[in-house]
């Protein structure tokens, strides 16, 4: 359970529709956790927390991540949506007192996800794409595959993402091309 | 002007398809060369050559990649079709004699693209998508481009490259995402 405190730090933090939102993803993450056999406690903290760096007041992205120590790579230089993932990281370390690096990881990976993905990097990078408040087109294939086959799931969210971040002319990130690359060597290899 | 014996050869090891398409992006090569200023005789030798590499009679494109020392990163390994551009490079060295490093270059990377592509890389690249031989489905788009805004035509074919290819379910060359990404920033820049 999530302690009341985090509880209203998150909600002042971020606001309250994306406090609903992670509030989504921590019980999504709590069923696939269970459906696929990783601890649901892991689940919940990183569902929970994985929007953490996304500050309501946030002003400068850049600035902010030179004072959290953030080494930024030149896709997030010029993209600096992306910078929540490893700032929420380093939030949840300092401010939320987390330590488990399972954790931690899932947090910073959730947006671009990378290579050699752990279970609950997974499934925090799929619950934050099919909690029950996201409605777009298509959800309910994703929201089927998750329950299904978490790779396959992530395999195809992926694609979708990238698909859409063409259309939009923004910049994709490396460890997503990396992170599908080798779900289709892996998926080959079977 | 290509040597004869050099138009016998590609002839020869491609196949007459190939070999047909080839003088279609020599020719195209030098048109957006004219346009764009860059040297003809430069552009014409790339383009004839850029596809020397699809070897009609290749068996096991990893041995032979060996045989030419080519050190293939993961994604070619796993999608040997991207063997041809340096390989394309190796037997215009070996075979045609080729010793200028701009045509070199240009054979290499006419597939996958890379960060910092130079002007007669960036040309043949278009002119292998724009060949008056090729008919799909928005080439009359991308022909236009071409003629307008080589950079401007360049992100969107490669852009539309990696739409084909998550499509097709395949391996991305990172080199791919690295110059579409680079060429956003630019603009960006301007």
């Amino acid at each position: 359970m999530i302690e009341q405190w985090m509880h209203e730090k998150l909600k002042k933090d971020i606001g309250e529709v994306r406090y609903n939102h992670s509030i989504g993803v921590m019980n999504t993450s709590m069923e696939l956790a269970k459906l696929y056999g990783y601890p649901e406690g892991e689940a919940e903290l990183a569902g929970f927390l994985h929007d953490c760096g996304k500050l309501k007041d946030k002003i400068n992205l850049l600035k902010i991540a030179k004072e959290f120590d953030i080494i930024l790579d030149n896709v997030m230089k010029h993209n600096p949506e992306l910078i929540h993932g490893p700032l929420g990281e380093k939030i949840a370390i300092k401010e939320y007192k987390v330590t488990n690096k399972n954790v931690l990881n899932a947090i910073r990976y959730h947006t671009t996800g990378r290579e050699n993905m752990s279970l609950l990097e997974k499934i925090v990078y799929v619950a934050d794409i099919i909690e029950p408040g996201r409605k777009f087109e298509g959800v309910d294939t994703i929201r089927q595959l998750a329950y299904e086959d978490i790779d396959k799931c992530l395999l195809y969210a992926l694609d979708r993402t990238i698909v859409f971040v063409i259309s939009k002319g923004k910049l994709i990130h490396l460890d997503t091309i990396k992170a599908r690359n080798q779900l289709i060597i892996l998926k080959d290899l079977e």
